[in-house]
């Protein structure tokens, strides 16, 4: 099976730049979407800057959904359902990773907003019935990912309830160097690590540092 | 500073077992607390039989709870709340580390149970308006933690909104060899830790494993 190609819905962010930096890096094609197809082109400029050698444009995001075989939603969660209501007919029943956490900052304290679908993964799932909805990367630091010479020391928790789905994304994930993933159950479970992001960035506040979840204890290796 | 008396409610439990054997061997004394005597000193025997050196007595939780410096909350979520309610007088002004992950278990499914104060640890500083309580080791594998002679491969995570308090249970959770302990902020902060040992608890049942939480990316080391 050819690498497939990933677009990336607000792949003009950093966690969005920094997975689509390391995807590039391991030979995937990369579509970076934006609502400006400016900004879309300045975000593979980035890409560029740091692996030369990537295939990745640049296109709004409804194109950058219809080129890629897989679509990685790394919006901030104000813009998600609006966001994934429009794109709706043309993600259909592509696999869709869900990245985001809904957060808020209000007054300098971080906290998680309260999903009427139980999390934003399981809104993305609600707007999109015929997609297969994959929650994964909450707790890849994006500055690390951007680094794409350094390996990166974390465990990817993913959720889904599509198996194959589930285990196409574990695969990608374990594509970053160093990077193990686990499975992380149903979808049901992805409110955990969406929530979980609240701790990491404390944590970053508190330690001025760039944190990722590790697990201990599980004695399986990562596939790679 | 003598080392503090720790008293655990609920002591008879895995969890709490555990930790009581890590800090007995560590050179504090215990105090197990239980709804029955005869329990309390059954609890004491395991300790024993890991600890032979542990200075270790059982009482009945309100008793205990007198004799403790430091009071460690370990039942169930079901006895939480009517538990602390019956023990506020005793407890007064104690420092309480709160363990306690509201979860159930229905249909082999395991999910996080909404707590009307926010967290377990919040109900019991709702409940316990003078004490200083603070939310650890939710993360810590309960049978790692007996086996006395290994070292634990684990980042706790503490959550309080009283500075001192908190400083003291850090350095009681890096009494526990390889431990590190990191500030996880204010107890508000409590229930990501708690909802997320569903996320642990579920990787254990997948992989029959016995997982702890790690934090990559904090160069900060352990104390001791």
């Amino acid at each position: 099976m050819p690498a497939e190609v990933l677009a990336f819905i607000g792949g003009t962010g950093p966690e969005g730049l920094g997975l689509a930096a390391r995807f590039a890096a391991a030979g995937h094609e990369i579509v970076i979407g934006s609502r400006s197809p400016e900004r879309a082109q300045q975000a593979v400029e980035k890409i560029r800057a740091r692996v030369p050698q990537a295939r990745a444009t640049g296109m709004v995001n409804q194109e950058a959904v219809r080129r890629g075989d897989i679509v990685f939603v790394t919006i901030p969660f104000a813009g998600h359902r609006d966001t994934l209501e429009a794109l709706a007919p043309a993600i259909g029943a592509k696999v869709v990773v869900d990245v985001v956490s809904p957060l808020s900052f209000e007054g300098g304290k971080i906290a998680a907003v309260a999903v009427p679908e139980g999390s934003a993964a399981q809104q993305a799932q609600a707007l999109l019935p015929q997609a297969r909805v994959v929650a994964a990367f909450h707790h890849v630091d994006a500055s690390r990912l951007m680094r794409v010479e350094r390996p990166v020391e974390a465990d990817v928790l993913v959720c889904a309830d599509n198996r194959e789905a589930k285990e196409r994304v574990m695969a990608l994930a374990e594509k970053i160097e160093r990077v193990r993933a686990l499975d992380g159950g149903p979808l049901v479970n992805s409110r955990y690590l969406e929530e979980f992001t609240v701790v990491l960035l404390n944590l970053n506040k508190t330690y001025k540092a760039h944190s990722s979840l590790k697990i201990a204890g599980i004695p399986i290796r990562r596939k790679g």
